[in-house]
């Protein structure tokens, strides 16, 4: 294991987590919110500190990095990362419990959005700015960050394969050119071009800056964070629309943006993840919206609220504009479901991600298909491509993983007693980086009743969903800390 | 497809159906229960007619027979034995709905024992007998049953091996004695002495014989219907118990028993899953003491009832001697999580079985073990035997299978708009063969509040669990009835 170049590297994360606080704390001193710029100033101080410290500690090293190093790192500075961005809101007094700051920084990376917050309008707008922000930041993942960042310094990017593998959220992403230095810049320009966008459309209905440019990064990571007590819902059906469209858009494989950019739109058209999404969008809609008629003044009010809320859950948003939770149980059956599928790969969204869903089951098909004719060959194609058996074995076992870190998480947090559909559905909104669950986690209720220990619990789980569980995985096992 | 052996091995399987329905008549006879004597011989006349009609229609015709038509063999013939089955329910009007009788029964054949009976009490001893027995008669598998008289009758069993690779529950079994024929013997003998020995022990406790016989019968089968409208808890803590270790000892794979009659006491004491089922067992029944401690009056009869619910889930019996709904959370998620593992592969039991989950354990933990180290090898290893890799694959298509069944028939029933808890359980319950879910359909309720549609929802679950998914998944799959 080298721990230089590990510790070389996680110095450098802190060091940009230290220069993307000071935005955060300009508006604290704009707002002249004291307790706000007591907990970043401190915390800017204290996290510099511990950058150097370590960078003058891991100086030397050689530079070989092995896919192995290069997953323990991802998630490891992801957990140190959250430990040192958990700051700003205890030093402000703003959340009073360490582990309930850490739960809600872990919440913002990872982008669930689920919160242990009663209310938030009380908190000052400096931190309500770095909650949110976590959330852009971690939605595109703050490795493609970094090494969009290191490669404009020219540094040697030998070892970036090897960190992007484990942090590229499904089977697609990164085949768009072949340099992978390029690939982070496209990357990292349509994000940036899709927030931009995305505040534009929002201050054109009149919504204030500060919470357009809040509710554009909740939306850009598919975070979900909100700055008002009620999400969404007090805004204007003209801005819930648009947050409709946009979490619907972050939700698409980047992939596909660079492919309209370049012209080839037969081959987006093609694309059998994006047709899946969309499809089972659209066919969410339509079966909600037949489900709840009658609860809402108008067909129109209805199909906004049924497609804002599709798309909050499918892309694992986790806004929300009306509580879901009151909903008849077929329209919260398909929700439940939409959590576990959603969006696709290569998105800011988390969950299984529907490329792995049609994946997993056109190789089901083709298992059965073979007990039926055992001579014949037969192969899963995706767009038109034969899959590679281990990429196949690959999404089985994830599968495999997925299902066990359920099933112990799901017992774990029953020990606070809570109803079962609360605890499973809590389970499954952080595992999946949705945010809100139902009943007692539901969209109006909060995390904050859980115990210490089940809040490690779905900390574990957010972390292990967003990376795509087997960096976390890793550090708790065993032979990635043997020599050898 | 070679229909017309399809043709024969149902009528065969019908005709011993109608022989089995005898003790059922006498019994009524015996009682004098006029609509139930009704029932069972009409049933029978028409089951015979039908039988025979079909053995004339199919009398020539090729023997080849192939793994899909031994597939689709084995579901269509649960299939028609169940629709058959549940004309005595019907004929004698002691359940009015057809689609009621057939889920009955279908709950009966598979051994889950969901019923749509709000109380059993009001029913002849006919008709409960035929509820009872069709769990012994499930427990062991038709098919194995019919293999053995098969067998018996010196054809030729060259399509045997084909019916018994779908029908046998587990990696496992049939590896004991070179020769099929032998190996059904062998289980059938153990089935038999194992009931007589649960009927003895029941007996010597004061249970009356009628009771004694139908209890063993669920207990064999693993199937759980009871007599009683609440099912074993009126009965004394020394029946209770004789049934807590009859349920684990029919939830043990039975090559088990073989290996101890020719005296290979070290194979049984180091297979894996074994010591995983009863490591769960006991676990499970620590945990769940500790968690209710204070509910009952005793720590012995708080013992006695975790051990029973324990044994009785995680078995798939689903008998109860009290009502577990009502225990604390954490208590029900272990109930949950033992539901979804189920029994021993090789036991009459259902569910994903220990062997399943302990491989897809080892798979993944050796594919995390490969990403780590790429160029290593890593070989999955059972009881010290290498896992040939298609063994493994055929348990991720399972895996694959079962949670998208699970997930569109959670879907489907939502529609009846029960709770999300009730709905999940339910899918769950008869899926995994136990019978009780939570809320409304639990251990004191009934499946009866159900539209038709979810009716068919869940016989569909519970015969697809029965017959390990891939024989009823082949009937639905457009290329098993192609030409080819």
């Amino acid at each position: 294991m080298n721990y230089k170049m590990m510790g070389r590297f996680i110095a450098q994360i802190l060091g940009i987590e230290v220069i993307f606080m000071i935005p955060a704390l300009c508006i604290s001193i704009y707002c002249r919110e004291s307790a706000a710029i007591r907990g970043f100033s401190w915390s800017m101080v204290m996290i510099a500190l511990l950058a150097l410290g370590l960078h003058a500690l891991c100086r030397k090293g050689k530079k070989r990095f092995y896919a192995r190093e290069g997953m323990v790192c991802v998630g490891l500075s992801w957990i140190v990362m959250s430990l040192m961005g958990a700051l700003p809101f205890y030093i402000s007094r703003e959340i009073p419990k360490y582990i309930d700051c850490f739960f809600e920084i872990v919440s913002g990376f990872t982008t669930t959005g689920s919160s242990i917050l009663p209310e938030v309008e009380s908190l000052s707008k400096g931190i309500l700015y770095w909650r949110s922000f976590s959330h852009w930041l971690g939605g595109m993942g703050i490795l493609v960050f970094l090494l969009a960042i290191s490669s404009l310094k020219g540094s040697k990017g030998g070892y970036t394969m090897h960190l992007l593998r484990a942090e590229s959220p499904g089977p697609n992403v990164g085949k768009l050119v072949p340099k992978m230095k390029q690939t982070a810049e496209i990357l990292y320009v349509l994000y940036i071009l899709l927030t931009v966008l995305n505040i534009l459309f929002l201050l054109i209905g009149r919504m204030p800056l500060f919470d357009a440019v809040c509710t554009a990064f909740g939306t850009a990571g598919t975070g979900g964070f909100g700055i008002k007590n009620d999400s969404i819902a007090s805004y204007s059906p003209y801005l819930q629309n648009v947050c409709t469209v946009f979490m619907l858009l972050f939700g698409v494989n980047f992939s596909c943006y660079y492919l309209i950019l370049i012209r080839q739109f037969k081959t987006v058209w093609k694309d059998e993840e994006l047709r899946m999404y969309l499809g089972m969008v659209l066919g969410s809609i339509v079966l909600i919206t037949i489900n709840i008629y009658g609860m809402y003044d108008s067909l129109g009010e209805t199909v906004r609220h049924a497609a804002f809320q599709v798309a909050s859950i499918m892309t694992t948003t986790g806004f929300a504009t009306t509580d879901f939770d009151l909903w008849p149980s077929f329209s919260k059956a398909i929700l439940l479901c939409l959590m576990v599928i959603g969006a696709s790969a290569g998105s800011t969204g988390g969950g299984f991600k529907c490329g792995r869903a049609l994946l997993l089951f056109k190789n089901m098909r083709r298992n059965l298909k073979k007990a039926l004719y055992p001579r014949r060959v037969e192969v899963v194609c995706n767009n038109g491509q034969m899959m590679e058996e281990s990429v196949l074995s690959n999404i089985n076992t994830y599968l495999s993983a997925y299902v066990i870190i359920i099933i112990v998480s799901f017992l774990l947090i029953s020990l606070d007693g809570f109803s079962t559909t609360t605890n499973f559905s809590a389970v499954l909104a952080c595992f999946n980086n949705i945010g809100p669950g139902l009943e007692a986690v539901g969209p109006t209720c909060n995390f904050g009743g859980y115990s210490v220990l089940s809040k490690l619990v779905l900390i574990f789980d957010m972390l292990a969903g967003r990376l795509e569980i087997f960096p976390i995985l890793m550090l708790l096992s065993q032979s990635t800390w043997k020599k050898g």
